[in-house]
Parts: C-alpha cells; sequence; structure tokens
C-alpha cells in the first residue's frame, strides 16, 4: 500500500500535476493519493467576497468557507484529478472523509482559537480503505472528513495522510510530496537535502530555528507515521527517489 | 436494485431533502440515489458573474460554468447528501460518473447549438456499481460524466438515472421523485395524476399538448427504461407509494 499527498502547489501547476499523475499510473501497487486545496479555495473566497483569515497556516472555517472549501476540494480538485487519472487508465474513485464513513472528526477544540468547521480526525476506517483497494479502485482523498452527524469538516491534508498510512498499518508507505526536494538545513541549497531524518534530530533543528515553520506540522505528521512503522518520506514531485527519509 | 432520482427541487429545499434521506434511511436494500443540480450552480454563477443560458432546458456549459457545476453538483451537494446519509447510518458513497469510469459520455453533437461540456452518455459500467452496492456502500450520484480524455462533462441527472437503471438490468426499479405527484392531466388538480401511462397514452397526450414541455425528457428516459424492462414511477417526495407508473 502507497499513500501520497500531494500539496497545494503540485495541485496549483497543470504541469506539476500532469508530471504527478503520470508517476501514478505507472505504479502497479494500490494507492492513496490525498491532495491539498492549493489556492483554488482562497481564489474562490475571494472573487464570492468571503473574507479568509489563516491562523497558524490553519484556515479558519466558517460555514461559507466550508461550503467553498467542500465546493473546490471535494468538487473540482478531486473530480480533475480523478478524470485525469481516468485518462491514464487509473481506476480512481474520489472521495472525502465522509463517503463510507472513511474519516470520522470533531470539530477543533481549543481554547484560544475558534477555526470553525475545521475537524480533527478521530477514527479512520483502514478496512474499508483496504477493501476499495481490493476491489481494484485507486483512492483520491480530498482533504475533508465528517462528523458523523451531518457535517463535513476541513481537515489537513498532511494529516489525514498519516492517519491512513497509521490506519493501513505497518508497512505501508507514505510520501509527502512538496515543492522542496526534500527536509533542507539551506532552501537555497540543494546539497542541503538531508537524506534522513530522526525525531532527536529534528528536534534540535527546531530548536536551532533551522527548520521553517510550514515543515514542522508536516513533520510531526510524518514522525507520528513513522513511529507507527510506516516508511515515510519527504521529497517533491521531480524527485521520485531520493528526498528525506523519516525515521 | 433500486435507482432514485431527485430533483432540483428536493436539492433545494432542506425539509424536503431531509425527508427522502429518512426515507432512504428506512430501506433495506441497495439504492443508487442521483441528485439533480438544483438552483445551487445558477446561485454561484451568479455571485461569480459567469452569464448562463439554457437552450431546450439544459445549460450550455462553457469552461467556466464547467468549474462551477463540477463544484456544486459533485462537491456541495453530493457531500452534503453524503453526510447526511452517514448520519442516518446509511453507508453511502459519493461519485460522479468519472469516478471508477462508471459513466463515460462523449460532448453532445448537435447542429444548431453548441452546448459546450455537456455529455451523452456512452457506457455505464453497471458491473462496478454492482460491485459497490455488494459491497455495502449505497452509491449517491452526481449529474457528471467524463469523457475517458480527462475532461469531467455535464449530463442530465434524469438520464443517468435511466442508463443506471438499464446498466444495472430488467426488474431494476426506477423512481424518479419530484415535485408533483405524478404525471397530471391537469396540475392543478391532485385528482388527475395517471395511476400509470403507457408511450400510446403518453404521445397523445403530448400531441394534445396535455403534458407539460418539461416533463417530455423525462418521460422518454422513463419510457426507455420500462422498455428495457425496469419497473419505473414517477412520483413525488411526499407519496413514495402511488404516483404514475410507467408502462
Amino acid at each position: 500500500m502507497h499513500v501520497v499527498k500531494i500539496g497545494g502547489n503540485v495541485v496549483d501547476d497543470e504541469v506539476a500535476l500532469d508530471a504527478v499523475l503520470d508517476r501514478c499510473a505507472a505504479w502497479a501497487d494500490p494507492f492513496i493519493l490525498v491532495h491539498g486545496g492549493g489556492k483554488v479555495a482562497t481564489q474562490m473566497a475571494a472573487a464570492l467576497g468571503v473574507e479568509q483569515t489563516m491562523v497558524d497556516g490553519r484556515r479558519i472555517t466558517d460555514a461559507a468557507t466550508l461550503r467553498i472549501v467542500t465546493m473546490t476540494y471535494a468538487g473540482l480538485i478531486n473530480k480533475t484529478i480523478v478524470a485525469r487519472l481516468q485518462a491514464r487508465g487509473v481506476n480512481a474513485l474520489g472521495l472525502t472523509g465522509a463517503d463510507g464513513d472513511l474519516l470520522r472528526a470533531h470539530r477543533r477544540r481549543n481554547t484560544t482559537t475558534d477555526f470553525g468547521f475545521v475537524g480533527d480526525v478521530d477514527h479512520v476506517r483502514g478496512e474499508r480503505l483496504r477493501q476499495l483497494l481490493q476491489a481494484g479502485f485507486q483512492v483520491v482523498l480530498a482533504p475533508l472528513t465528517h462528523d458523523g452527524a451531518g457535517t463535513m469538516l476541513n481537515t489537513n491534508a498532511d494529516t489525514i495522510a498519516a492517519e491512513v498510512a497509521i490506519a493501513l498499518g505497518a508497512g505501508t508507505r507514505l510520501t509527502y510530496l512538496f515543492d522542496l526536494p526534500g527536509v533542507m538545513l539551506d532552501v537555497a541549497d540543494v546539497g542541503s537535502v538531508l537524506p534522513e531524518l530522526d525525531r532527536q534530530r529534528a528536534d534540535t533543528l527546531i530548536a536551532e530555528g533551522r527548520v521553517v515553520k510550514g515543515m514542522r506540522p508536516k513533520l510531526d505528521n510524518a514522525f507520528r507515521a513513522a513511529a507507527a512503522g510506516c516508511t515515510v518520506r519527504i521529497t517533491n514531485q521531480d524527485a521520485m527517489e531520493g528526498g528525506t527519509w523519516i525515521r
């Protein structure tokens, strides 16, 4: 089993997206592709005059924003990817966490910030994902969950990828594809990519301020999956080999 | 197997939608719920300043409109229904015709009108729909297909419901839920509902101008499914029994 998370930068870039989908089509193994939201939701919110607020890189999701992310993530982005995979002969099925009750979540509890309709994952139905993969479908997951009471929730794609990999069990491969070739000590120096990274080293780098802010939640997710026995790698779309292995 | 098409009027009306979903949750049999688009796409197009043109009740779908219908049908409406069914304990899976290559279509060929990204169905993968139903999923289908070359297409929900019922084979139940209690000789007179209707009688009524215009494509779909051995009924959400049986 292979869980691949593609970031918003890939989703926003037609050429990069097609390159990733070409690679997906070449894989023989079952995979789950988790996609981020990219800029489309932000652009749609601007076009509709719905003000957006970000706190710690997370989008505060009021009711109007929930409609926008449900439309853009589950509708536009998810189906664009599915149609393009189908054009490559990949039997893709585009889903959210509400479909098949795959990812159940609760609204984030936070004493300082009300994130609105942002969901933290409680449970992943790994057996249903396996069932779909074994039936010959490749799953494309939008970064949305549900609360089990009829409401969709906006959930970080990095977190969904980690939770899904953990639910599929030890030995699952988890790849974070983003716009850098790996975890870098200096983003300007390609030679500074760390071939591997463990929690201790990461904590040191974070304490020294040598890991960029946006990288930290991704690393937390990656280490959580690695601790659960998954094989985790952070890399970019141009380098399916290499990158940083998370130990 | 039961294929149920719910119209835009149901989708637009929270109370009517919840009533239909309550009924779905009470069914023991596998079902495929095909939903229409309702007014959301039109409202979204207006909010985004994308002009809409309707010809013969069909939406001319340019590239901007295709994005809007993909967002609203596959995203907002489909996932709203899925989340609400899951809240009722129904293991719903929300899909389009692109997912699993379930409904492949071609862009409509028309010498007088260019409908843009409107798809006429070529092939339904009935075996994959059966596979999903047999695996315990109830399928919620948005009125979208794909061309197999990476492009989504906008397809009439009545047509999708008929094509799906036909692909599932003779004996499949097909119910068109809409805002009237059945085919009526006088829309102001509830007593004028025809308990059953065959093609010959329908042709006579159409020739006499006694069937409302919007009813004709629905009837064409209904008779096509009936001719293929499906059990077809046209009714409203308040009357799951009764309505007009299509012979």
